[in-house]
């Protein structure tokens, strides 16, 4: 297959619902929604949502009647990159090749910027005209499993104990903990709201869940070698930062040849997850795959 | 009535519930957790959960198995108050009459406190083990009600709209706007929660959205007047810090006089909303009078 068409197809697809639920510009509000449009429409690839579309349709389910809460997740993640670039936490500059938020728009209003597309989500997530073809039920399960993924237990957990752990030397379990929190947890969330769309039987949400946090791990690893092996051109945002900031990675601790291992042992692991589905999931292995090759 | 005997068992409830829900901590994220549970149990007068609480009671529906529902607002409350009191926003030093939380915890603590509140008070709602008696459907609607309230066009907004408005002239019904959105929104919102919870028909539903509208009103008038003529003391926070942030207040356009009858006026029209109601309306009358004779 052809996963490059593929994962544009899905972009698009994404892009064109969140320009068709996201709030206008308008009015007395205009700054503070504008704020919000400039992150979420700052070109990102739109994994979590693309990823969430792939799992319905693995299960052989259209997803296009749920696609505000594929596009929920993308409020949540870019929300979460608003608030990590803030200068009380990473003092980011430069996010997707643009200034940051705060660059632009100042400190409190980026804080406000998260905080509403945090909110939105959940207004998304509840939206009485956007059932799909989801029990009232089901809605409220991809609320629970999406809450949780992001909250303290989870996301915001993840990035507190990072800010926490800078320039200190943390022990393997307690890095693998922060990474599964901070990056995973959203990207098993994302697999699992699919799996939900698509109507998964038990043993297949548990193989995608299996799926979903083996990704998530791959993606950090291949985040932290891009942040050692990329340029700043390639990133869009500063390359070798983490180096910077004495912060916690698997190459600081492993070594390159050993994290390169490890992240195409987590690929393999989520492919062999997905044995028992059909040719419909050879997107979710083209995905894998392309999570340990991108270049950004 | 004993008002305030009433007030002091909702707000014990209320903490019990709080205690009962709120995250332990204990592990890596201990500290992430304490910094929450600094703020919440800060002591505040759990005014939003307690309106909710009492309007189920004023329709005749015992609240207790949606108590954690009525948490969930004070958490969302707690939340606004660590943002706002942030040094991007109003850079507040004092709450309730201890340091605010990044005084204590750092500024990237607070706002992943504020992040990880707000995000758990969504992880309440839909909890799958917290249903109450009421149907899926009542849920979303409750959490949709919420969301809307607390996110962009409510409580996010209007905080944002008064960043902007920081040491400008603005027309009074910019000013309205403001604080409906800021301050209204959360507390209409905590009473059609209630609303929700004692199954209310439509008109009813209607007149408690009305009293939910007229007493956030009163409330955010009698603010601005202790802010003028309260103590630091009484307060908890700095008293006069409007004035000094030339920020556009109700006794700042109306004068003292004339801003004391607006708030008397929202009280009685409040009062007036819930004429259809029985005795057991009578908590919900006594807190809209205690809007106005509050002292802090």
């Amino acid at each position: 297959m052809d996963l490059k068409k593929y994962l544009l197809e899905k972009k698009l697809q994404v892009e064109a619902g969140l320009e068709k639920y996201m709030l206008q510009p308008d009015g007395l509000l205009a700054r503070h929604i504008e704020s919000m449009r400039y992150s979420l429409f700052a070109g990102g690839k739109r994994i979590r949502p693309v990823l969430c579309l792939a799992v319905s349709e693995a299960l052989h389910v259209d997803p296009a009647p749920c696609l505000s809460l594929a596009c929920s997740l993308e409020c949540i993640h870019t929300y979460s990159l608003i608030h990590d670039d803030l200068p009380a936490m990473d003092n980011d500059d430069l996010r997707r090749g643009k200034p940051t938020n705060h660059k632009v728009y100042g400190e409190a209003e980026a804080i406000l910027a998260g905080d509403g597309l945090l909110t939105f989500a959940f207004e998304l997530l509840s939206s009485p005209t956007l059932q799909g073809n989801l029990t009232p039920d089901e809605r409220l399960k991809i609320i629970h499993i999406i809450s949780r993924a992001v909250g303290s237990r989870g996301m915001v957990g993840g990035q507190a104990l990072d800010i926490d752990s800078e320039g200190k030397s943390i022990p393997y379990e307690t890095l693998q903990y922060l990474h599964s929190c901070k990056t995973g947890a959203l990207i098993t969330a994302a697999v699992q709201t699919g799996a939900i769309i698509g109507h998964a039987a038990h043993s297949q949400f548990e193989a995608l869940t299996s799926y979903g946090n083996q990704i998530g791990l791959a993606f950090q690893i291949v985040d932290d070698l891009l942040n050692v092996e990329g340029t700043t051109e390639q990133l869009g945002k500063a390359a070798g930062s983490d180096a910077e900031l004495e912060k916690a990675t698997y190459p600081a601790i492993f070594g390159l040849e050993k994290t390169h291992e490890m992240a195409r042992e987590a690929v393999d692991g989520a492919i062999e997850s997905l044995q028992e589905f059909d040719h419909h999931a050879e997107p979710l292995r083209e995905l894998a795959r392309y999570i340990y090759y991108r270049k950004n």
